[in-house]
């Protein structure tokens, strides 16, 4: 693995050393990126002898040299749609707890335990605080997960489950993150908050090198990525320029597909209307939990990201999303989360709008499986009468 | 992949082609095995050049020679504890559907869309069920599937979001077996009962092939499973004979230790009073729900492996399953399922009598995650005052 060479900051490009743990650049507030020497790993050599470790370690070329804390998690299927052999899902619900989220964890606890910290505390919208309960557990490392009172019950069951301190809040996790910051520093927690901590979105820029490797180190045409927070879209994005300047893979970068909730779409109205920042959206609601983050921190870079890749932004219905759950549960046997279903409902749209032609090779992400998703399930089955 | 040569019964060695879909044998009733003449996959040659496909089929050698139905299960991370490096987890949770069963789903739905069958029916303790109706879905399957009322939402949900036929049922899965017993013949469905279906055993089988090849092709000291219907353990003993027949593993095979709860024992006490068989287990209760099988079909040849193996049988009450999950929730970052829970609980417990030392090399099967788990396990932190 190689030894990270600073952090940089992504809006200002201010640099700061790693040997210390770190939230966001002192000077702007951006997030930063981990930056590393990449100068031994370059050339398809290296890459066609990667480590053959069934998770995302594999990638230890370019993740930081520290002992991981590891759930076994990456590494996910990549999988043709019966109905489409160019539609392939990244089913992120094989990771350990069940989402996407593990991967950022597991770098970021990885981290944490390097550094010697010892307690962590994170906002969350529901998935990333049980990721982050998982994770510090493994690591041994006590974790305080503030979450929105109506998150799914499988995140509030989990975090119990792993020993997490868990305080369920009157709000959304803007709310959340509120309390985090109020208390961080009485209480002595590392906030490890999405994109205010690197090594999160330095853990799911994986998911860019699984599907590029999994594609036969080739780009797709377009990438839907269901975007709460975007850290996966953003890491996904940090691992196109690094693979290039790897030389592992050349070629037009897929145009980038930001996926919303109609209840949730700071960044689509913020598309929409051609600007560079989203404005904190108002009385957010939708059955797709992890996509209600109603100011994403990283939304300049999502923003920049899908503008530079040719991509969009689009946001569909909770009846939209749960259309789309029937359909690829009862055609294809797979149980969306709703995030996901944001995504191939997405899909479709842009099928029926000609952005895309049925031709074009797309991955879409599951982000999570539907199993925790059980409750909000149920009662969306028995308002569309599906029982 | 292989050509099957024959279905040879379990119990009396009645043989019959695979020409066309079977279930038991019409002597004796016993359970059929899938055979086949391997003479052409022998030695390490073949072994150690399996394809390197990340799921069950990199053992298509010793597979059906049929078009997969497959959503990418098996192959699922095997993992050390981190308080005991002799303890391995085999985390089945990772499998589409969130449980081992999976793989058994898999195999019988590809043999049954080989077969042309177009109508299935199972009765289920709740996973199978779910897995049944995911794989229908994806095989073009009508699914009609039978399961206790009291099942987990999450089994409900899936049934629902696949399509699948549901009906719940006021009593166990053995009344829901009589239910399609009575109605297959009239409704014109394929029954894919557990053990009275060839290859759903058959597809569980590769559990015993990949914690073999997990471990560099070498036989733990013992193996942990959860027992309701005991196909998983029937399934790897097979694997292991099989695997000795072709070259690839020798030495002693491990101890298998057949895990239920005491709330449905049937097993325990067979094996107890020196018992061939099971007697009907009376008011079976338990928040083990994949464990309430009252009579499982297979219970001769689990208590013929048990003994055989040296190993034992052992029920865990519903306080020590939970305490368990607790346990690998706290200090692994692991969430098991109940019934997995009552394999790392029976550890504990074979460790304190001595019948193990924590210096053996042992194999415990988580055989689904704890999030398809979420409504019983609230309700037992509720009780346990763990909230
Ligand atoms: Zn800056
Ligand atoms: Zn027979």
């Amino acid at each position: 693995m190689p030894k990270i060479a600073f952090l940089e900051c992504s809006r200002c490009q201010h640099r700061e050393s790693a040997d210390v743990p770190r939230t966001v650049c002192p000077v702007c507030a951006g997030t930063f990126y981990v930056r590393y020497d990449l100068s031994e790993f370059k050339g398809t050599a290296v890459r066609d002898s990667l480590p053959q470790t069934d998770s995302m370690w594999r990638y230890s070329p370019v993740l930081p040299d520290a002992l991981p804390v590891t759930l076994a998690e990456g590494w996910t299927p990549i999988m043709a749609s019966r109905r489409n052999p160019n539609v392939l899902l990244k089913e992120e619900g094989a990771n350990p707890t069940g989402t996407f989220k593990a991967r950022g964890m597991s770098l970021c606890m990885t981290m944490m335990k390097h550094y010697g910290v010892q307690k962590v505390a994170v906002p969350s919208a529901g998935n990333a605080g049980g990721a982050c309960a998982a994770y510090a557990a493994a690591a041994g490392i006590e974790a305080h997960v503030f979450m929105p009172q109506d998150v799914p019950l499988a995140n509030q069951v989990e975090c119990i489950a792993y020993g997490a301190h868990m305080t369920l809040v009157d709000g959304l996790i803007s709310d959340c993150a509120k309390i985090v910051a109020s208390r961080k520093e009485e209480e002595g927690w590392f906030d490890v908050s999405t994109l205010k901590e690197p090594f999160r979105v330095e853990g799911k820029k994986t998911m860019g090198y699984e599907l590029v490797e999994q594609l036969g180190w080739e780009y797709p045409d377009a990438v839907f990525y269901p975007t709460g927070g975007g850290v996966g879209l953003i890491g996904m994005w940090k691992a196109f320029l690094e693979m290039e300047e790897l030389g592992w893979v050349s070629g037009k970068r897929p145009k980038m597909i930001a996926c919303q909730a109609a209840g949730c779409e700071p960044v689509t109205k913020a598309y929409r209307e051609g600007k560079d920042a989203s404005e904190m959206f108002q009385n957010a609601h939708t059955l797709a939990s992890g996509l209600r983050v109603p100011k994403p921190y990283g939304d300049y870079i999502i923003l920049d990201v899908v503008r530079e890749s040719g991509g969009t932004v689009i946001s569909q219905t909770d009846n939209e999303i749960f259309a789309s759950i029937q359909d690829w549960g009862r055609n294809e046997g797979i149980l969306l989360s709703p995030e996901g279903a944001a995504a191939t409902a997405a899909y479709d749209r842009l099928i029926e709008n000609g952005f895309l032609k049925k031709t074009d090779r797309v991955v879409i992400f599951n982000t999570g499986t539907g199993n925790k998703y059980t409750d909000v399930l149920n009662v969306m089955q028995r308002a569309h009468h599906a029982v």
